[in-house]
């Protein structure tokens, strides 16, 4: 078992790991040649440039000058410098409101440590029970709550600090969603006219034999808002010519490289016609290009006019512009028809948000599909464990050498051997874990939603109901989900607590150590980009042809809220359960929101480029989750009072889980609305 | 235990009550004397008028004509006759559609019947179980599924039956949720223009310090909806004006009886001016009634100036009315302002329908209200029998003896001792029992909805849970619902279906009873109309003075939708649960549907006069209860088979309250808007 001693060298071997990797990154961010990897975003913006070629080679190259190199940590506070009025304005309010789910852990969990540090440890640390009972235990133990004797009345400290705990959660998350509201309200008032304000998008237009959808639609809109349609753009399936438009695109950039070779060797460049300009007869090549873009333009123009007409590619979606924002909301927040299921409005995605091949999907079909992604998500969740088993059974050695024979003199070599019985079997279950966010945004595009922010919120949602279930109960009941489920369905309502909450205290150490690895490391490994890093260096060195092509190898990423996000939520669980009963896991939690904070801070300002602007719309599920964190922790602690003789607490606590859900109501009613709709009053500025 | 003759005895019984109860009704409402009492609703349409005086006295107050007593049963085809547009012309549509929950429970089990009569009986019919075992059973239960043997193979017809009558309810279910909907959606445009079309609620309007109210509404309107606002009207708090014009109108009615004694008498009538006009000195009656009326009248103008004037009078709520019904319906939709618990906008309630008192409750307090009254009505569910055992210690002999001693020797006397000591600790229950809804209404008062229609649908769900619990589940686990929650909270998820489920086939008989005495004698009493028969016999003989006094102590009564509603739904409930179990108790199910449906149509045709008129906004909770009767008959029988050696029959069960769940999505997403909104689209007729 982990002493605190043990606790302390793995917590040490952590931090010298993340140091490490920040010093590597410290000393890589200041090579100009790394310079496109790490501060991207200033690229987009047009705000930085190549590095000169005037000057001594290697300076382009590798960074000369020492005196920067002793201030390796200057990116920290310059990450943090920057007001946040300023970092709206570059880079959107999305991320800016995600920087505050780290600050809100942060203002959750600073009071919370100090207090369970003042009162908690030394009511826990003035008890001998462990000892006395000469059970084997660490000296963490001795912290927690397991070291007071049954049925003491020192438990009044922790029903106390639950309440405060409580109060205190309830109360920040209140004035964040107020703060996070108000901010999306003067976002959206404060921007220039943006189209998607004026813009609603109609779906399930119903078909008339009659009328093309763009005459329905015109029809519709001057009967029923006469005084406020502007336009309308039905939306076509376009997928040819748009592969025609990219197609043209790659020409014009080899166009662009074979002049720029001509310009530098003043010699005609040739290519071959063939394959990959490796076969065929040899032409001019600026002439082939010309005359490859001069014949793509024409199809272009002919696929063009034939999508126009032909009804099928006439998706029953349209978007319809008003004149005014009035005019907007009020369409987009009404029902149009008596028959619900028709003519839907709600308003128009950013146009970089919408998810286009979702827009024709009829009613019917839409709530089937939830209903089999619903059904397909129970499965995933309870069941991923059976063919991931399956796959394990297969992928052994035997196996390997009966589909692949001739591998067998290599695989029995006893070193090669022994690596793969020890890796292969968690391999299918790794993969399936790295696959699974990817899985679960699958599903979340079959249902049908139609933009991609909404697509991000929900694989969120799915992904942290499934870290829920099989990280956090998983490693606590120690069963895979399925064993759970029967324990769940067997087990009486009042068992499940009591039986997770008796656990809960053991694998306090277990969670230390999941923080310090998948927190601090993942952390400090976001900011090295590795993968981009690669890859970038890769691209640099083989495909770069021209100054577009390097800025396309650039990929500056943007934050992957869908799989980001739940893992944050998973230390909120974590810091809300342990803070009334270890509270020595809370200093790790804080540690990894201040570090996430900074990391991600400085990842905005200089790296992430977001691919669309919803406008902080994700906050009600931020907010939702981490009550749901709260309400389980409150529960499990119920669970865990209740077999140490305590059963007068019940009641007591019983009251919190009550009111908690009572106080998510309160604010889901009182701000969500702010999220999900525009006011119609005019803004006085 | 009952045996099937046991039950045909008892049905005889009911059905020979039933009569006389049917024969009496039929005896009494060819009197003239009583005509006010069975036909009120053709006296205030004006349609019918006091007997005539011509002719001979006798005449007035009994029929003697006998032939009119040979077609004693002509009202049932006479209720049945009038068409479906015709009465919604004459009774509303909230009343066609409360006939239409009976006629939903007849299409639903009418086929459910004879499916379960040509399958369900003769398999288990056929099957010697009951008998080999020697157990103790009644014959009721060879026609039951606990007939057949363990692990039988021919538990697949009462799975296959399942599934049947899932898919029909649910096809029936959908029928009627469209067909009501259509039935509302041309009731709401056919009507002339009603006020309520044009009205829209605002509720919580901020506290100005520069405005007034109706300012301030005035101004907010114009700046936001300036097309389309055309005036408010904001509301009072004025109790004390209602009070003085209830005293001027009980003035008046004094005068025209002095007017018509004067008429009769020629002798001017005198009175007296103290209490009761007993007392205090003599005056001429018709004078004294003037100069009142003169004062009181005085008194309204003041009261009314003051109302105007006084600030504390004047509620933070307005009635605004809009030049077209499209304006109305943009502001009823809409949101008005950023902060969404402020300028709260609706559709306002028709005026009949209005629940004044309640409008001005701010949105927090509207919160903790909900609150409130959830614990509250969770305690009241759960916990109710503890007060009632507390009055019921309280309440016996010797308790009584001690309040009042003087009553000790009466009370001693052996019969009177044998009564009340068999009658007395019912009491409480009953009494409490009786008095429930009324008691559920008050709690929904409390909640702060604020027009009738909405507190008799919230007050209906809340009765409809507590008979679920306490009658349904509580006959069947036998024990109080505080008895249950511990059971089910000790109780795994598996297993609470399964304790219930074994319990069902054994209850059979006590609920054919019980559909009999309930149901059947209910039914019969309601047309009866004992308690409006004597009070109004009553009032006539002692209180009557004028025409109007007649009219008034008519009282036509109304459908009592949150009484009668969840009472309907306790038999679809016990239905859906034994149509798969023990098919015998249907029939008993039918007749009670038809038997309401013909005595409720003809009450609504001749008797009630609705207080307000919704248009069938309580179909979506009609829908509602019926699915969630269907998904625990379901589990109850996932429960009964588990037990039964059937286990391949959970997962396949297990779909049914999945699909069924889904249905109701589907419902609610497809229908239920045209329950709460108005679509913008111009109607074309």
């Amino acid at each position: 078992m982990a002493t605190i001693k043990d606790i302390g060298v793995g917590a040490a071997f952590n931090i010298v790991t993340a140091t490490i990797f920040l010093l590597i990154f410290a000393f890589l961010r200041l090579q100009p040649i790394n310079d496109r990897i790490f501060f991207p975003k200033w690229y987009l913006k047009g705000m930085r440039d190549s590095p000169s070629s005037a000057g001594a080679a290697v300076t382009k190259y590798v960074n000369l000058n020492v005196r920067s190199y002793l201030k390796f940590l200057s990116w920290m506070p310059a990450a943090l410098k920057m007001p946040e009025e300023e970092l709206i304005e570059h880079a959107g309010l999305d991320s800016v409101v995600y920087l505050r789910i780290y600050l809100t852990g942060l203002k959750i969990f600073v009071p919370i440590t100090i207090l369970a540090f003042a009162v908690l440890v030394p009511v826990n640390w003035t008890n001998d029970t462990l000892d006395d009972l000469k059970v084997v235990h660490s000296d963490i133990d001795n912290l927690s709550i397991s070291n007071i004797p049954h049925g003491s009345k020192r438990f009044i400290a922790h029903l106390v600090m639950a309440y405060v705990f409580t109060f205190w959660t309830c109360y920040v998350l209140k004035n964040e969603y107020e703060r996070v509201a108000t901010m999306r309200l003067r976002f959206l008032a404060s921007e220039k006219r943006r189209p998607d304000q004026f813009t609603v998008l109609v779906r399930n237009i119903p078909p008339d034999p009659d009328e093309s959808v763009s005459e329905l639609v015109e029809h519709f809109f001057l009967v029923n808002h006469p005084d406020h349609y502007l336009k309308h753009q039905t939306v076509y399936n376009a997928n040819k010519l748009a592969d025609l438009v990219e197609k043209k695109k790659k020409m014009r950039n080899w166009l662009d490289y074979y002049q720029n070779k001509l310009e530098r060797k003043s010699k005609r460049p040739t290519t071959k016609t063939g394959f990959l300009g490796c076969f065929g007869s040899e032409v001019d090549a600026i002439d082939h290009c010309k005359s490859e873009i001069e014949k793509i333009g024409k199809e272009e123009a002919e696929e063009r006019k034939k999508v126009m007409k032909d009804p099928k590619s006439i998706m029953p979606a349209a978007f319809v512009s008003f004149r005014s924002r009035w005019g907007a909301a009020v369409c987009a927040q009404t029902q149009q028809t008596s028959n619900p299921t028709l003519w839907l409005t709600e308003w128009a995605p950013e146009p970089r948000d919408v998810y286009w091949s979702n827009l024709s999907i009829p009613f019917v079909s839409l709530t089937v599909r939830r209903l089999i992604i619903g059904v397909a998500f129970f499965f995933l969740n309870f069941f991923y464990v059976i063919p991931i088993a399956f796959v394990q059974t297969l992928a052994n050695l035997e196996g390997i050498e009966k589909a692949l024979p001739f591998l067998k003199p290599l695989i029995e070599s006893p070193p090669i051997k022994s690596f793969i019985q020890g890796f292969l079997p968690g391999l299918a279950l790794k993969i399936f874990l790295i696959v699974l966010p990817t899985i679960l945004m699958y599903m979340s595009q079959f249902e049908g939603l139609i933009s991609q922010s909404s697509l991000e919120r929900r694989t969120a949602s799915k992904y942290f109901i499934f870290l829920f279930f099989n990280v956090f109960l998983g490693s606590i009941v120690t069963g895979s989900a399925l064993e759970q489920l029967d324990t769940y369905l067997h087990a009486s309502a009042n068992d499940i607590p009591r039986i997770i909450g008796v656990a809960i205290p053991m694998k306090a150490t277990f969670f230390i150590t999941y923080v310090m690895v998948d927190g601090w490391a993942g952390v400090s490994l976001e900011i090295l980009r590795i993968r981009a890093f690669v890859l970038y260096h890769l691209k640099n060195f083989f495909l770069v042809k021209t100054e577009k092509d390097r800025e396309e190898a650039m990929d500056p990423g943007s934050i992957c809220f869908y799989w980001s996000e739940p893992r944050i939520q998973l230390y909120f669980l974590l810091g809300l359960v342990y803070a009334a009963v270890t509270p020595l896991l809370l200093p790790f939690i804080l540690v990894f929101f201040a570090l996430g904070y900074v990391v991600y801070r400085h990842q905005i300002i200089n790296v992430y480029h977001q691919r669309y602007e919803s406008g902080a719309q994700f906050w009600p599920n931020v907010h939702l989750r981490i009550i749901v964190a709260l309400i389980a922790s409150q529960l499990l602690l119920l669970g865990l009072l209740s077999t140490k003789g305590l059963e007068e607490a019940t009641p007591v606590l019983l009251v919190l889980p009550i009111l908690t859900f009572w106080f998510h109501k309160y604010c889901t009613h009182r701000y969500k609305p702010a999220f999900v709709r525009n006011p119609l009053q005019r803004r006085r500025r």
